[in-house]
């Protein structure tokens, strides 16, 4: 297809089109003649994950290039190239240096996944972004004095574990490796809002049963 | 205890405290002679859901004084508190006004609902934020063509019904209606990054185990 189809099939502008393709994020198309290049299938997803990625995400360009990177390294397997790209995106604060908490909160993260026997190798070991920001969340708890031991963790990690289950049955549904992948990156950041909205109202749910008197 | 000692044992400077105090967040004390007051453990605890509210969750002051105000509104039972107190915290984008998938994603989310049956009464309805967010991330995910139908969305709401219960059983365990008020509102900010970065954790790990070859 051509620039004009590629622009309106996407839903997205000739002009930002363009802009990814001159930046680097959508690979050129195939040169027809001079003025006009070739567009497929692959441009396409592409394009919708660049948008999951900038729209929904609202990751900076340089950050949407180094996770593109990551998922075309095709020197590397399929697990470690949706890990390095999951591994570039975005992650909340990690705990200041120096925190007495990060240490206690380590303590309790390194209790927990060894207790869940997760055997996720490198991708996600202790200098992984997921696992900092587990350590940062985990410390801010025990500063503040909220719960938050190995044990009061662990149903969060199972109901975790489940969720990731069913993120990579949908992913397994993509006909290839490549499409598998870009739909891994784009699935994680797209649920998180997902999730997160769904546990407010199951909160408000399960709040109205047992605390509720109005209904 | 004195001021002082309400800084040391919060681990919060006496500049910030008086902050708090000159803000409205942080009631004032019991005025014992003309340049001291006397606060209590109601202030410490307090002090805490602040912290949590302005550090972790990085909420502006004049949003974290609305949450505080359904915190307090002692005219509604302790579901109603807790629900509007969740209701005024920061949610994510809601979908744009005009958007063609809106209509399709409000659909989806309205099915969903009904199969689950929850019946979390008016704070949770089409009106509150958090449904608004699940629109907005569903009208994202239909709009970039990725898998989001009512059956796809069962299994993250379960995961999500789950989660909830856990974090009311914790609520539960504070003492009286306040505290468990301020904690149901504390734990639904500070668990938002532990939910999220053991959700990547454990794609981490099923990704290993049905794609890694390095192992």
């Amino acid at each position: 297809m051509r620039l004009a189809q590629l622009s309106e099939d996407s839903g997205t502008t000739t002009a930002t089109v363009k802009y990814y393709l001159r930046e680097g994020l959508l690979p050129p198309g195939r040169r027809v003649n001079t003025t006009q290049a070739e567009y497929d299938e692959s441009h396409l997803r592409r394009l919708r994950l660049i948008r999951a990625l900038i729209q929904v995400g609202r990751l900076p360009v340089s950050t949407v290039r180094e996770v593109l990177g990551a998922v075309d390294d095709d020197t590397r397997d399929q697990h470690s190239r949706i890990g390095a790209a999951v591994w570039a995106l975005p992650h909340g604060a990690e705990p200041p240096a120096g925190d007495p908490s990060a240490a206690a909160a380590e303590e309790t993260v390194r209790a927990l996944l060894e207790r869940l026997d997760w055997g996720f190798g490198r991708l996600a070991g202790p200098e992984s972004p997921a696992y900092r920001m587990l350590v940062g969340a985990v410390a801010a708890l025990h500063r503040l004095g909220y719960p938050c031991t190995t044990d009061e963790l662990l149903p969060y990690a199972e109901a975790a574990a489940r969720v990731a289950e069913t993120d990579l049955d949908m992913v397994e549904r993509y006909e290839n490796a490549d499409a598998q992948i870009e739909a891994a990156v784009a699935c994680t950041v797209l649920y998180e809002p997902v999730l997160l909205s769904l546990r407010r109202l199951a909160e408000a749910e399960v709040s109205n049963r047992r605390f509720g008197t109005e209904d």
